[in-house]
């Protein structure tokens, strides 16, 4: 059976812990694919913060770029793959100058395909005011535009506020 | 029949796309009304993505200022009003210096006396930091209490995230 | 009886008047904990104008800090306190440098011991864009953490957007 979650909030909102509470009771193996790389202090500070809290119940793949290769090669059945976060993947997309609507095209029908429970936890980054600078407005724009499609071709949305959900479909 | 639907959203959120499927059952004449100006080239490939994809079958009017005006014309029994956006309006307003809080109170006491159905595309912009620059705290501000008033006046609101929708009224 | 709130919104979503409205039908007595600073003039209009719209029957105490010595006196059977708002009493301790999971931590561990009504405004400010600066994305981080943690120990939670309610608890 195939269950695919799209947990979308905001920065500090718990939608992490969130997605990590929807593996507790679940029986088969556990894997956590991390698309952000250690690059600076703070990102390693948080990548530490949340491999503390996942505990050692979890296998971790890095994975910057591919994320749909790795989940064609991971997501099978009884198992329950976790990617954190979307928006970081999107971000590395940018960076390495990669056509995101692609990619984005290819993760969505890439999805209806793959067995097991997948949980996809991405960032909500639309809702303040306008950026000053192009890169952050395009970014923006990438990462909103890909918020849609992922959404509409999970089986499972919800929004995180305050570290509770608000059911978006599913 | 009254029908009056404010569609609230982030940036990329989906909003325009889900008011744009409100009309798509409508029986009567379309009109969309873009309350953004071409100015740059960004704004120009914003307005021909959302013309592309609204398709032949809407009238379209440009009013960056007289929404009242235009509103008070153009909406009648039968036809479907979709105006596109209200946080571009806003901004228009500040940028011409004119006193936001009448026009949107002028637009509030206009909604009630209005016919047919009509949806009002707005932006929710104060979920981030607050702005350093006092311009954009100022547009802050305006556009959020305009979108209260506006709501309190609408008979249904939606919040979209991710191109789905939380019902907050109606 | 304990009845216990976070209302959570953005800026100019009219959170602070969900949360007075919380008190209209209440028999006793209304204390209202301001924990901004006069500090500019905006802040000086933005407290007359929220002082203005509560009207007089509120008795106001103003506490930037130490507001768990406050809510342990004030909290009591038959009250009801309003504390506007959560994310200045974060800045306020960010920038007196004092530690701040500490001050949450002791303020959430009290909550369920406070008898009467309370209420706590508090501002979602991660759904933008990840700000440039270290202090700005460092109070990001603080606030949605004391959020997650505010709402964990409230009995009710709802998040507002255009000034009206989605329900997130209780």
């Amino acid at each position: 059976m195939r269950s695919q979650w799209l947990v979308i909030g905001g920065a500090r909102s718990g939608k992490s812990a969130y997605a990590e509470r929807l593996a507790q009771s679940h029986p088969g193996e556990l894997v956590y694919v991390a698309t952000g790389e250690p690059g600076d202090e703070e990102m390693r500070s948080r990548i530490a913060h949340h491999r503390q809290r996942r505990g050692g119940k979890w296998r971790t793949i890095e994975e910057p770029i591919a994320l749909a290769h790795v989940l064609r090669k991971e997501c099978r059945a009884g198992r329950f793959v976790l990617v954190d976060c979307m928006t970081l993947w999107i971000s590395n997309l940018l960076l390495a100058d990669k056509p995101i609507p692609d990619a984005v095209e290819e993760l969505c029908k890439l999805l209806p395909q793959l067995d097991g429970a997948l949980v996809l936890v991405s960032n909500e980054v639309g809702l303040g005011i306008v950026p000053d600078n192009a890169l952050a407005r395009r970014f923006r724009d990438e990462a909103g535009f890909a918020n849609q499609q992922i959404a509409a071709a999970c089986s499972h949305v919800v929004f995180i506020v305050a570290g509770l959900p608000l059911r978006l479909k599913g």
